[in-house]
């Protein structure tokens, strides 16, 4: 019995074998601890979705274990998830100050600050629960007051890094917390889950400050406005703009409406600072002479409806690219926005702006680590079992390789799935069944009320379109009162294809006739009769399988 | 008279502002000269699209002047739209020996073959045709057998240089004709289109052999099968695959269509060799062992039906991926593959093979020039007028850019657009009209018959599905008989939304109600009135807008 209850408990929920969409249960005893809980942006395959989230039923069944959620960082893929686990599993929710600001935007949009309690920390501080203690340990990242988060257990620690980069000169001067790193190591770690993103890019990611660099090169030559777009969460990258802005003494506007909520709660929480009069309203913009204006916006990812992109396709209400415009686009395309992207750029180059991006100038840098700086990490911790997070799983493959290079024992690593049970103990690491988990489609209002045949449909549609057959039956003799009529959506220009119409509407008619010839009045029967005798005749016509959906009325 | 008559006309019907679809139109006096004859692979907003393919609306209606299609080189972007634009657009086709033999194989499997006349062509060749003639010159890329074209009219020459890099050190030996060019320019080019792909990289690309060095280290420390990945008509790449298998003893199995059909003509024409009893057949391959064996596959994209998909998710019948394996994936993903070929890589490794792909090592290098090739080919040919070509705008500016920087005037720098006429004289370059250009879609057997209307409405589909709606009524007084019924696709889980459909049952009957009662007959009111009211209903309830279909069947 002893020994059956001491092992902690790693349940991933989300964030491995995918990016995106990370929490991460730890369970000792009675206690379940929540590490992050954020969404995922749909891929291509999954038509219409606006987010994903995970499956929580494992913490909702367990709710009353459950003491609290703890963010590692402001990012949406870590936080995004919150308005709807939240409704879920009301826990208290712990993270930083700038972290909380996030999640507090967010959660009065869905009506919910009222009801969730929210914890503000510092690095360094530690929550004690019962059996467990929640520690936050600063990192550098592409936000700021980003953390590592520890778990201290009568077992041993377990250390989170959360998403993270070596960064030794940090635009706030916040150097991540190396001293409690490798108090921690020396002490002993029991397991280290860590970063994967970067783990294919040998060497160091280049410190956040080296962008300023570029940025004031930039600011140095532009004759007109400067444009620049980034993530709006990139809080150092923008202090860097208005510095850069500050030093040749332009003014900032800012459009986006993240963009604008994040600077709200930066300023106000001082995590970002101006000189009085830096900032102005987009609307004021006009007022001054081109080489005064800088703009920050939100776009960097070429995202259909962001200010940039809408900037670019002459749809933006305030800004109206012009030939002397500077844009600069300080982000890097995350996979599957690279197209995105590349028409954003190509329509201001021909609207006669200049476009700097980064294949042309270093103006982005990863907010993640590197292999230089996971070693550093690793050599640092020495955790006795190694769990790689945070990426797919050629990412957490590779890290696991890297851990075993740096001398760590294969027995000790561990390559997890989403679902898993891990359980831990002093000398051991194993799998150990599974919980549900998964992921949970958002599309409007509905959570979840779309799976895969509904997904399955729209790929079918949105392929070969639709043909709907109407036929209006006699419910005594089965006879065809009216119909068929064929309406099709998707398939072909209509009116170029009469005559295709025509002998479709004849291959229907057959097909009726034949039910009645041979007395089928079973309505499943007839209408898989017409889908079957029109499937194949559209198949050789054309070589598409629209769907095709028969519907028949009795009277 | 004479002066009007004394103009060039270059019209690019394709490749300009886009990737894909190359066709230049060259206009002289009473005769054109097509370069290229290429498709493009649809991108992701054209839906169930299969292939797209340049309009060719001005050639057909100029048919008599047109003297042949004379091609670069080999690769789809170049000579896909082959078997559609011939059917319009019949005239001699001219190209390098594998280049023709890549094109037979496709217009046999049109049934084009014995229709057309393809004239096969050795580099230095010159095609004399009435006013102009037609020179093909050796250059390198990533298929054999690439030319640059330069065409020779009273007025000057027009040299295209194709798709190039600069390779020293080529894989058959046959370096690019460089005397050729140097020739060229000193006698005078009056314009230079020029591949633009990849004029954002710095630099040099690696010589195809260095992959051959990387490969060869890979064999040498491969235990298991060595499976690579690469496109199919890269025949120096699988020309090195094959010389490393011989040098470490394994033989060579081949797997893809493409990569079949490919080999075939390669091997047959002389472009590829291998020892005597290297090539066995992939039903042969489980009679050796595993470090005896080499596979040669399609599938470096991740393109869904590939045989290296196929491989990865266990659906290919002869080829079951196990641990020891060693997948090299010989290629870059273009973009919008970079998901499809992390999927595949993903997949492999959790099979337990062993991947390596560019991330990782040296395994590919591109077939386009960087900008200091770039450079080399400006300075040797020193045109009068500059064009670039093969580039979205991004590129097509930067290497504009280029070009001024190396000393041209800005106003003999051309960026054109797919349809413009562009006129060249001895002292002059500048656009004068446009002529019919575009894209049209090629979709299953349809080519042409779906338009920007069906894609929308696929588009909608994808979105939110489609809900439609059928009411039978009586002819004379227009009250409902049957109905209304709603079935929906794509939509909802229809189980779990019970009420709601219910719910916009009631909405359809209210509306139906009250046409009646306001005496509305007219259909098109009665639908639009239904459409409005479920519109309203379900966004109201969901956020969604699906496709709504109101069908009246009256009898």
């Amino acid at each position: 019995m002893r020994r059956e209850r001491d092992k902690i408990k790693i349940i991933p929920l989300g964030g491995l074998n995918e990016i995106g969409k990370n929490i991460t249960a730890i369970e000792y005893k009675n206690e379940i601890v929540i590490i992050d809980c954020g969404l995922k942006f749909p891929d291509e395959e999954m038509y219409g979705i606006d987010i994903v989230i995970p499956d929580v039923t494992y913490l909702v069944k367990n709710i009353e274990k459950v003491k609290g959620i703890f963010l590692t960082h402001g990012h949406e893929d870590h936080i995004g998830a919150l308005p709807y686990v939240l409704k879920q599993v009301n826990v208290p929710v712990y993270g930083t100050k700038l972290t909380l600001g996030i999640v507090e935007t967010k959660l009065k949009e869905h009506g919910l600050l009222s009801i969730v309690k929210l914890v503000c920390v510092k690095p360094r501080d530690i929550i004690k629960l019962d059996s467990m203690s929640v520690e936050f340990i600063r990192t550098s990242h592409s936000i700021a007051d980003s953390t590592a988060i520890a778990i201290h257990t009568p077992m041993g620690v377990v250390l989170h890094t959360g998403d993270f980069k070596i960064d030794y000169t940090p635009i706030d001067g916040c150097v991540a917390d190396f001293a409690r790193f490798a108090e921690l190591g020396k002490r002993g770690v029991l397991l280290m889950l860590a970063d994967s993103t970067n783990v294919e890019r040998p060497g160091y990611t280049m410190s956040e400050s080296t962008v300023g660099e570029t940025l004031q090169k930039i600011f140095a030559k532009a004759t007109g406005r400067i444009i620049v777009a980034t993530f709006a969460s990139n809080i150092h990258r923008i202090q860097q703009v208005i510095e850069a802005a500050e030093k040749f003494d332009r003014k900032v506007a800012v459009s986006g409406r993240s963009m604008e909520n994040i600077l709200a709660v930066a300023i106000e929480y001082g995590y970002l600072t101006a000189n009085e009069g830096t900032i102005i309203s987009i609307d004021a913009i006009n007022r001054y002479p081109a080489d005064k204006i800088t703009i920050i916006t939100t776009g960097s990812q070429g995202e259909p409806m962001s200010a940039l992109t809408r900037m670019a396709a002459s749809e933006h209400k305030k800004v109206n690219i012009v030939e002397g415009d500077m844009v600069v686009i300080s982000a890097s395309p995350i996979p599957g926005n690279e197209k995105l992207v590349s028409r954003v750029i190509n329509q201001l180059f021909k609207k006669g702006a200049d476009v700097i991006y980064e294949a042309l100038a270093d103006v982005h840098v990863s907010g993640h680590a590197c292999q230089e700086e996971l070693k550093l990490i690793h050599t640092l911790i020495k955790p006795k079992f190694f769990m790689p997070v945070h990426g797919e799983y050629r990412h957490l493959k590779q890290h696991a390789e890297l851990a075993v290079r740096l001398g760590m024992q294969k027995k000790n690593v561990l390559i997890g799935d989403n679902g898993d049970v891990i359980e831990l103990t002093r000398s051991s690491i194993r799998k150990n069944g599974n919980v549900v988990s998964g992921q949970v489609f958002v599309d409007g209002l509905g959570v979840g009320d779309v799976g895969n045949i509904v997904l399955r449909d729209r790929k079918h549609l949105s392929q070969d379109g639709i043909l709907t057959v109407v036929v209006t039956i006699e419910k005594e003799n089965g006879s065809v009162i009216a119909g068929p009529d064929i309406i099709s959506r998707g398939f072909v220009y209509v009116r170029e294809s009469e005559d295709l119409m025509d002998e479709a509407r004849e291959i229907v008619k057959n097909a009726l006739k034949e039910c009645e010839e041979n007395h089928i009045t079973e309505w499943a029967t007839i209408k898989s009769n017409i889908k079957d005798a029109l499937r194949l005749f559209l198949y050789e016509k054309t070589k598409r399988r629209p769907m095709i959906l028969p519907i028949i009325m009795e009277i």
